[in-house]
Order: structure tokens, then C-alpha cells, then sequence
């Protein structure tokens, strides 16, 4: 039986900033987001319940999310694979972080998109809780990126040249 | 300002396949959608109230999630911006359907994944509603092929080589 990450895939991935009660941030990457709202701009996310990003936003329902460019796909790996539980991602991968207009977690330096959100529904479905977050604040300094697609495990992909439709 | 469909971009494409009370199939296409769980499997997409999927699911909270590959560029563009209210668009783009196991909706023909699916959350965010559907049933007889990446309009994309991260 194929993975559902197989059947939809490759899929942009984002990176999502949280922090804990305490202020402390955390930066993970994920592959099960989407827009959903163009205005108001809203965004939605999976995350899995044993992640410290859903710990974090049980305590402070607010997130950062930031496109990251083809050249992080190391860094997007990184934020994947190790757990803030364990590791300050941040001073691992040098990611300088700046205070945030709207939300407490902080956004990162230099990412080419990065939307400030407030969580407004975080609901159960199946493995996973779905996170459903008002975009706020937004910091766009390019748009016209490489992004980076994610398939399973350390596999990703970027895009070919665009294609016309007729 | 940048559109949310330009800051998160490209997106998995997907055919949504839906059908009114009287069992009038209607499909189109959508680029909101994500998966959201393992297992059991749920994914969701976000929908305008403006379309005619929308009207479908609130008389019938059931779709197929069709997810085509590359040589179906033409009819994605298709499924996204000919109205099913003014034409059959199965017969226009010459898909031919099939009855599905556990939901009204129908299935295509030869697709590489498609996804019954049963609504469990259909909620007003913005000027979208964000659906959510847990998988019944899958039909997966390919999942090797080129997605088809959507940025807006009629621009499109698709993957290049694989990339793998350390």
C-alpha cells in the first residue's frame, strides 16, 4: 500500500518557527502545507502530535512560516530529521533569528517569504493534527525563488522551466 | 502585496471530483490541498464558494481526488477555468468515468492516484472553505510520474531530477 506522501508528491515545503511558553524557539520543516485564504491570507499545515512543534503550539498557538530557497535544502533536511528537544537548531544550522512584529516565535534572517501567523483552528484527523493560522504580518524580499519540493524521507526536488498552458 | 499563491508556489495540482444530490458529476481542478494523515489517510484542499465543487459538497460531502500527471497540463488548465455549470466537462475533455466503490462521485479512467474520499470538516476560512476528507478507498496504479505543479493562471511546472539532501 503506497504512503500518501508517494500518491501527493513532490510537495513545497516550509519551514514552521514556534515557541514554547517560555519564549524558547523551535524551527522544524514541513511538507503537508497549503494556502488556504487569499484575503484574509490563510494558511494550513499537518503536524504530527510527537513533535515539539505541536507542544509548542499547544502552549503558544502562533507560528512563523518560512519559504525556504533550493540552496536550505540541507538546512530544510536538518530541520526535519533533528528534534529541538535535543539540539538549538538555530545556532546548529547558524540561522539568525530577529523579534517578529505579530507573534512571539521569531522570523529568521534573509528567507525570501516569511508569513506571521495566529493559529485559528488546530483539530485532530487521524496521525496528525491539522493547523489552520491567520497570516498577520508578511515579509516577502523575493518571489521569483528555486523553492524546494519535498517527496519522502531525504528526497527532494525543484522545479523544470515553467510551462504554458493553451 | 504578493498574492498567498505566489508566495507558496508551486503546488501539487489536483482534480476534485464531486457531484450534486441528483449524482451530476462535475470536476475540476485545485492547488490548495495537501495531505494531512498517515493512517488512517486524510487529506484537504480549499475551496472558493464561488465553484461549482463548493455547491456539490454541501449536498453531497463526498469527492474523488484525482492527482494527474505532466501530459494533462491541457486539462488541468481545463478543469480550472471552464465552469461546470455551463459545460460537461468530462465530455468536453473526453474523460470517461467510472462508478467509484464508497462515494456517489465517480472515478476516471486511467489515472495514476485517485483518492475516494468522505468529508469530515468543511469550514469557512477567508473567502475559502477548507475541506477535509478521509480516504475510503485508493486507486493507485502509477505513482513514478510527473506531477503537475501549478504557480497561477496558466503557468505551470513540473519536477526536475531528484535531489537528495545529507
Amino acid at each position: 500500500m503506497a504512503r500518501i506522501s508517494e500518491e501527493i508528491a513532490p510537495r513545497m515545503t516550509g519551514l514552521i518557527i514556534t515557541c514554547d511558553s517560555q519564549g524558547k524557539p523551535n524551527i522544524a520543516a514541513f511538507s503537508f502545507l497549503m494556502p488556504v485564504s487569499f484575503e484574509p491570507k490563510y494558511v494550513a499545515f499537518s503536524v504530527s502530535p510527537r513533535r515539539k512543534t505541536f507542544e509548542n503550539l499547544r502552549e503558544v498557538g502562533e507560528f512563523v512560516l518560512a519559504i525556504p530557497s533550493r540552496e536550505m535544502i540541507n538546512v530544510v533536511w536538518a530541520c526535519g530529521t533533528k528534534s529541538g528537544r535535543e539540539v538549538d537548531k538555530f545556532a546548529l544550522l547558524g540561522l539568525e533569528t530577529e523579534k517578529a512584529e505579530t507573534v512571539k516565535p521569531p522570523v529568521l534572517r534573509s528567507m525570501p517569504v516569511q508569513l506571521e501567523c495566529k493559529v485559528e483552528l488546530f483539530k485532530e484527523f487521524g496521525d496528525h493534527w491539522l493547523v489552520v493560522g491567520r497570516v498577520f504580518k508578511e515579509h516577502v524580499s523575493k518571489l521569483d525563488f528555486q523553492p524546494v519540493l519535498h517527496y519522502s524521507k531525504n528526497v527532494f526536488s525543484t522545479v523544470s522551466e515553467r510551462i504554458i498552458a493553451e
